[in-house]
Parts: structure tokens; sequence; C-alpha cells
């Protein structure tokens, strides 16, 4: 069994596209008024999976992918908390029908409404519907809602973050840390945001207090964890500097990397770096990196093949990684 | 000849906190006017060094450090230009002390007298004043003068940089991609604020015409090049799909990564990702972790030691990295 953590729907048809392009112009003329839902069929779902997804999933052996809406997508900077909420409700009913077509392939993760300046409390109904009543296993959080200005509360503020992780606790789901689309010049989304973010997020979590106020919430922190398995040391000694527990016992309850590193020795450094139980397997197809690599002849995001060459790690623990942690941090997993 | 390629004085008697407190304090009342200079005697200077920096130097055997004003003292986003500058000054006069009470030791790079919304022509005539009366020969570019807002314009904005980048040509200087402070609360300064510049600042350069309008620049990124050699695969990736020349041809010309990573497993990656004509070596001493790493005995940031360990790199190119690069990139450098 391979389950593959870290999969958005980023090949959606483009009435998608064009619902959300249209909703994104009225919001920025100051229209937010509601618009008639995007009609896309099952056949239409059908073929935008088969010939990349699913294709996918049959020609690298994966069982089963967690699946997302797109992520660079749910830009939450854009529009308000109204049209952020309808946003991700097109979303989240997509990838629910797309798990109720394929239940032996996918199972859902959702979006949040995020939105600037509003504080978690407001996210908590569309995570109880996706979870009670869609059957997702976990959710998405943005650590930015503000698209790369960083403007609202970091990741332990009490008032805007806890409520979101009282609920995540109540419904026994983790979250992926994922940001979405940059408006920062600065950012380049795929390139800089989604890494900076995931380093960013981790720093938050090792230098807070929200694993001793939630001991049971989990975040998987995607590509390989942004930059933090390659400075583990550094975090070890800052850590240790900052009169903390030392880094593992102060994390690794709580927080998980995924395989999201595109080349072999970014992946033996993973493996060598965190404990086998905090890694979850996973590719982020179809995602950033869409090549193949010329030195290599496989594509870039072939994450698979890096795993199967490391030969510092035995089966048993490999299978914690490619399925055993991931069926433990998604305790809703029934697979 | 080992020459570590990054320190900062850290380490500096009181007089320079009190100074520069009472400038922040005076900035915050809106009083900009000059301050009397802190006065040092050489003798402080000495102890100041003696206990730290030179006891470091002999202890691992380094021969000479690439000397700057503290990083986070930086601190661009306070005050305004004209603190800024006389700020810089303050720092830069004290380096150049340094340098000549232990020239066999130090050599000198400066802090740029950046400041928020004011383009980098404004630095020229400090750093001309370093390099050409001081005998600096490089200077620290701090690619966030904001402080974490990241909201002046990017490193690849002709109006704003390339007149930065026209003077170091021309005095034949390289620059160290160097952050300071962070007033964001989302960014600690030495676990996520450095790193994510790193990373920002290589991703800013890969993706704009910086090197095709200026083929003889040079930037260090340090602390091991932030994220990026742990997802050289991921940069490689996003290069070709943006339709843009294979990455080492794109950057190593132009972009050196330093050795700050604080551990074993991160510099088996970077001196194996990373060709060695790009690597220098650094420990940041006396920086930003400064403890002893409990699994080893020996201090995080004594990188040489990681480096000395690696079987795979022959003595030929760990020569390249511990002094022959760093004698190529700072052009000016008599050692």
């Amino acid at each position: 069994m391979i389950i593959d953590c870290h999969g958005h729907y980023t090949t959606a048809p483009r009435q998608l596209d064009d619902y959300r392009n249209k909703q994104v112009a009225n919001c920025d003329c100051g229209d937010h008024s509601p618009l008639p839902r995007p009609v896309i069929s099952d056949d239409e779902l059908r073929e935008s999976l088969e010939k990349n997804q699913l294709r996918i999933q049959r020609e690298r052996g994966t069982d089963l992918t967690i699946f997302s809406p797109r992520a660079v997508g749910m830009g939450h900077h854009l529009g308000n908390e109204q049209t952020s909420r309808e946003w991700s409700t097109v979303c989240n009913d997509l990838i629910h029908r797309i798990c109720a077509l394929y239940p032996d392939n996918f199972v859902g993760v959702c979006q949040l409404p995020q939105s600037p300046g509003v504080a978690l409390r407001h996210c908590l109904e569309e995570l109880e519907r996706c979870v009670n009543e869609l059957g997702f296993i976990g959710c998405n959080l943005n650590p930015d809602p503000t698209g790369g200005k960083w403007a609202d509360p970091p990741l332990h503020d009490k008032d805007w973050w806890y409520p979101l992780y009282e609920k995540m606790v109540e419904l026994d789901v983790p979250a992926m840390i994922h940001v979405s689309g940059s408006c920062n010049p600065h950012f380049h989304a795929t390139a800089t945001h989604y890494i900076n973010g995931d380093t960013t997020a981790f720093v938050q979590f090792m230098t807070s207090k929200v694993f001793e106020d939630f001991p049971t919430l989990k975040f998987v922190i995607p590509h390989g964890g942004g930059a933090v398995p390659y400075h583990w040391g550094r975090y070890r000694g800052i850590a240790q500097d900052l009169g903390l527990p030392p880094l593992s016992e102060l994390v690794l309850d709580n927080v998980f990397f995924d395989t999201c590193v595109y080349h072999q020795p970014g992946i033996d450094l993973l493996l060598k770096v965190i404990p086998p139980e905090n890694i979850l397997f996973a590719s982020e197809i179809v995602g950033a990196v869409r090549g193949i690599d010329p030195d290599t002849g496989f594509y870039f995001d072939d994450t698979k093949r890096y795993i199967d060459a490391v030969e510092t790690m035995d089966a048993t623990d490999k299978a914690k990684i490619f399925a055993g942690n991931a069926r433990r941090v998604y305790a809703r997993l029934k697979a």
C-alpha cells in the first residue's frame, strides 16, 4: 500500500477557472455577490483525472492520494470572507465528487475559507461540513492568508488560531501547512513562498506553546519541511540556546514532513535526519514541477524512485513512510 | 590557509549598544539629530576579540576572517536614511580599526546604510569610502531593509538596485546577501528570516536578468544558501518549466554559497550538490548558534570539522572551499 499524502486538483476543467476569474474580477470592482456555480459533468471530472493523476498513480504504483483543491488557487488574499467561503465550498465539493467517483484512489482534504483580517473561527463551519458530511480527513491551513505580506497574526496567536486547533482536535484531523499564491513581488509562489512558508510555520511551532496547549494536534509540513531538515543542526542549536527542550521532544509528536523533495540527495538527507515515524510519502502531483530531469530521464516529482533508492533504510521503515504514518496522522483514513 | 568568509562583530563593548539604543529611542520620538560617537579604546576592542573570535580562530585553525558588523544589529528598518548612514559609519569604522589592529586575522566587509523607501544609490558613497579609503573587500546587502515586511522592491528592480550593482562591478567587490532583524512577528530573525532571505534572494536572481545585465557581479548567499541546495532538484525543475537555461548555467558564475550549515548531513548535501567552485568556507562566529551539540561534543558552528569529515571530496577541492574561492570571489583580498 502506497499513500501519497499531498496531491492537488490542478487539472480541473476550465469552468472552474472561469468561475474564479469572474469572482475575482467582480471583487476588484467591489461586487461580492454570489455567482452561479460552475457546471462540470462527471465525464469532465473523469477525463481531467484519467489523463493526469490517475495515469501517474498507475505508472508509479501509488494506490491512494490524499487530495485537496489546487493550493496556488486558494488565493485567500483575494476577495473577502464571503467570496472565500463560496470559492472554498465550490472547490471542496469538487474534491468530494472526485472521491465519490474514485473512492479507491482519492480521499479528501479541504481548503479553508480563510481571508485576511478574519480570525479562524469563521472557518470552523466549513471544516465541520467537509469532515462530518463529506468524509474528508484533514484540511490545508494557510499560515499567510495575506498572500506574501505576512500581515495577519502568527500561528501561535491564541485568539486567532486556537479555535481552529480546538476544532481539529475535536474532529481528530490534521492540517497540512500550505501557503497559496503570492501578491508580493519578492516571492515566487512555488519556488519561494511555498518553501519559506514551511520554514516559517515550523519555527513558529518550535518557539511557541502550541503543542503544550494541544498535545494531540498534528501538522504535516510539505515540500520536505522547507529548509528545516537541511538546517536541522541550526534548529537544534537555536532551540538549545533558547533554553527549550531538545528539538525532537519539542516538535516530533506533532510535526511531520512530506517527501516532496525533487532530487536524490535531498531525499537522502531527509531520511537520514528526520526519524522515519515523522515522514509521509508525497509527490505533489500534478504540481509545482512538471518536467523530466534530463540527468536521470525520470520526472523530477517521481519521489518514490528516490525513496526506493535509499539503501540505508530498511523495508519496515519505508513502509511507515509509504503508508503507516499517513494512517496514524490522518486518523480518519480508512485504508 | 583557511579563510572564513562570514564573521560578524557580535561582541562589541557595550558603548556600541548604548549608542544605538539611544539613537533608536530618539528616532522613535522623532529626533534624528546626530549623537556623539561611542568612545571605545583599542584595549577594549582587543579584549572583545581576544576572548571570542581570535580564540576561536586559534582553536579551530582558521587564519583569516572576512569580518563585518553584526548582521542583526544593522536594523535597516529602524530610524531613517540619515540615522542609518550614521550608524553604518560608526559600525564600519569599528571594523576598520579592528582590521588595522589585527591585519593578519581580519579583513573588512561593510554594512550599507540602507533604509526603507530609499533607493540604493544613497549607499554608494559609503561603499566607496569603505572600499577605497578603508580597504574593505565587499559589502553585506540586505534584500529586505523593511525588516520582514518585504515592502521595498525586489533585487531585480533596475531603478532601485542597479546603481549599487554598477558600483560593485566598478569597484570589483562582491556582496553577501544578509537580512537583519525582523519586526514581523512571523519571522524569528536567525531561525526564519535569515534562511528565508537567502532562499528569496536566490530565486529573484534565478528568475531575473540581473546576471545577464551584470555578468561579473558576484553574490555570496550565506547559511548554506538557505533552502536552495536541499531543494536543488526543485529549482532545476522550476527553471526548466520556466523555459530558462539549466540552473547551473543560469546562476553559478555569479552565486556562491557559504558553509554555515550546522550539522554533518547538511554539509554532506551541500558539498555533494553544489560544485566545489561555488562554496566558500564560513562558520558565522560568533553568531546565530553558540552552543555545543550534545550529540557530538563539539560546537554546532564548528563547520570546518564537518568539511574535514567529508570523505567524498579530495584535498584539492577542499582547498578551493577553504581559501581559493574566497580569493576569487573577493577579488580585492590580498591573502
